[in-house]
């Protein structure tokens, strides 16, 4: 039915679709429509407590007996507060101001955790088919532990050098994760800016220097992306920005709009949001902070000064100050239910591949 | 045979695999042996004169009965001298110094020229089969001599916005050039960096917004990316670093060297070598010049004040001050003579496509 059926397999999933985790508008309704039509969804966690994780899991494993993944970010944790972050907020209380937030705004201080000894008892507890990693993986311990408990592990690598470091590591599947994708790009290298592979150069280098099966992600957004991904030596790919549009996701009325109006050349990667690169479409916020692009506070202190002007933005109906996460081919996303647009991806990329 | 065999018929060939025009690395061997395999070659004509194209073209010509492309830049030029130039002159003077080359260097005022009244009448001479450009398009009456003289026009675009525009403007085919392509991006629309879409995402979407064939080029380097590209709506592939490594070529040592032992993330746009973004290997002069990459002199004028460098340090065998262009999956190239290299192309591609 595939050309390669190692992920599928491996997932135990009939097609081999991941939906992308994109925390803040992904959610169970969303993954467990995916997972029921035969791709795979997942919960974003990142910004999750463990408290708020048991439950979303628990939504999501009440909405399809199928396997989901649940993603987490494994960053290095800068100290706070730091000189950096005082700084930063000084010069974005003109931004504060603007939108009527006022000065004496409560920021979190850890808006994007790391995954940490409670979430890994929560996740030991949940017992989850599959568990995926952003920017590197945990602990050797922490991930013994879980491969113990029987969870599948995938983690994104943004260059040959770290999707061996990924396979050394003990991975069952990597995502390859080029240049074109939305979102925060995976490196968990130094420079964090170095390489920016394009997907297309990225799948088949990757490719010929792992065994474990490799998840094309960045710029896919339809059936031809799937069997292009499969051509290049892929098992599966993952895909954001083409499931941002369904009903099932989470994404704001202003993300969704402004995704309708996107055009390849819309979007650039930035670090004005979180202090790490991610793409997102470019708007007043992402042009006013790109002098000082590589000067912004660490990840993930930026996000907590930025997030309450994200939040107000998108209250406000307004693109200016909103962190509109998009890869470059959001032209191609269609506004489907989810399960009718796996059914779609399946059947056109299986005409492709069938010729 | 092919999948879509629009692009194949256009040209008269009959594989649809075109060697990137490479100015300083092509010339009429690469290109003769390309076309005489059933794909075909390109000469990068932007660097000559008149007499110098004539010279190539019928070196070429008398090597193969089939067609072949001979490219050209159509770049708006700008006023010489400048002070930017003699302000870079000034800091380049260590550099000079350095490499041994003194201080009275004399610089061609214009190594890089734009297809001209001179080049026209060369080429309605020619007659060649195919002209490909790069930076734009020339005047519509240039283009309508070349296409009444019965010429094949080919064009790059990096956004589908530039697609759009060529194909308003008449081109036969167009070559849909991705972030991940090496040598000069061959965007014409302002501002010159903006876009920088992946070959992934760019190439459906281009396809789905003209009807004219789509090329693809940008990190495509064996028989996977060519049965991607189609895959993704593409009708051939052009192909430059690939052909780099064959005997054939006319690379320099050097460049051979650094190119076998690049990897995925060894390259990056600068505009340090001509003013304009190209994506070469790493080096020294790259790193150093950085900082101010956004500063240099207009294209081509930059490119007159490191020329020397750049061959100075190919005669010493350094790869320092050398212009490396590569794109991103120079790691897949093989040292083969530009013939087999086809026919392993077409092999890996068929096969795949056959499935």
């Amino acid at each position: 039915m595939w050309p390669r059926s190692d992920l599928t397999d491996l997932l135990g999933i009939d097609h081999p679709i991941i939906q992308a985790p994109m925390a803040g508008s992904d959610g169970p309704v969303l993954a467990a429509a995916v997972s029921n039509a035969g791709g795979v969804g997942s919960l974003g966690c990142g910004e999750m407590s463990a408290e708020k994780l048991r439950e979303e899991f628990d939504k999501t494993r009440a909405s399809t007996t199928r396997p989901f993944i649940i993603n987490f970010f494994a960053h290095d944790t800068p100290v706070f507060p730091s000189d950096d972050a005082a700084s930063m907020r000084k010069q974005l209380a003109i931004y504060y101001e603007e939108l009527g937030l006022g000065q004496d705004l409560t920021l979190s201080a850890s808006p994007m955790r790391s995954f940490d000894a409670a979430m890994l008892e929560a996740v030991l507890d949940l017992r989850p088919e599959i568990v995926s990693f952003h920017f590197g993986l945990p602990s050797e311990e922490m991930l013994d532990a879980l491969k113990s408990a029987g969870s599948i592990i995938l983690c994104s690598a943004t260059t040959v050098t770290e999707a061996r470091k990924l396979e050394a590591g003990g991975v069952h599947a990597i995502i390859a994760q080029g240049y074109d994708a939305g979102g925060h790009r995976g490196t968990f290298s130094t420079p964090v800016d170095a390489g920016n592979v394009g997907t297309f150069a990225l799948i088949p280098q990757i490719v010929d220097a792992v065994s474990v099966p490799v998840i094309a992600a960045g710029g896919i957004a339809d059936g031809r992306g799937i069997a292009a991904a499969f051509a290049l030596g892929a098992s599966g790919v993952q895909m954001g920005t083409a499931f941002l549009l369904c009903p099932e996701s989470a994404a704001s009325p202003i993300h969704r709009q402004v995704l309708q109006q996107a055009r390849d050349d819309s979007t650039v990667v930035t670090r004005a949001f979180t202090g790490r690169p991610a793409r997102t479409i470019v708007n007043r916020f992402v042009e006013e902070m790109a002098p000082q692009d590589r000067e912004v506070p660490a990840f993930p202190l930026q996000d907590s000064l930025t997030l309450p002007l994200h939040f107000e933005s998108v209250a406000q109906g307004s693109k200016d100050f909103a962190a509109l996460f998009s890869g470059q081919a959001s032209a191609l996303s269609r506004t489907l239910p989810a399960g009718e647009l796996v059914d779609a991806l399946v059947a056109e990329a299986q005409k492709i591949l069938g010729r």
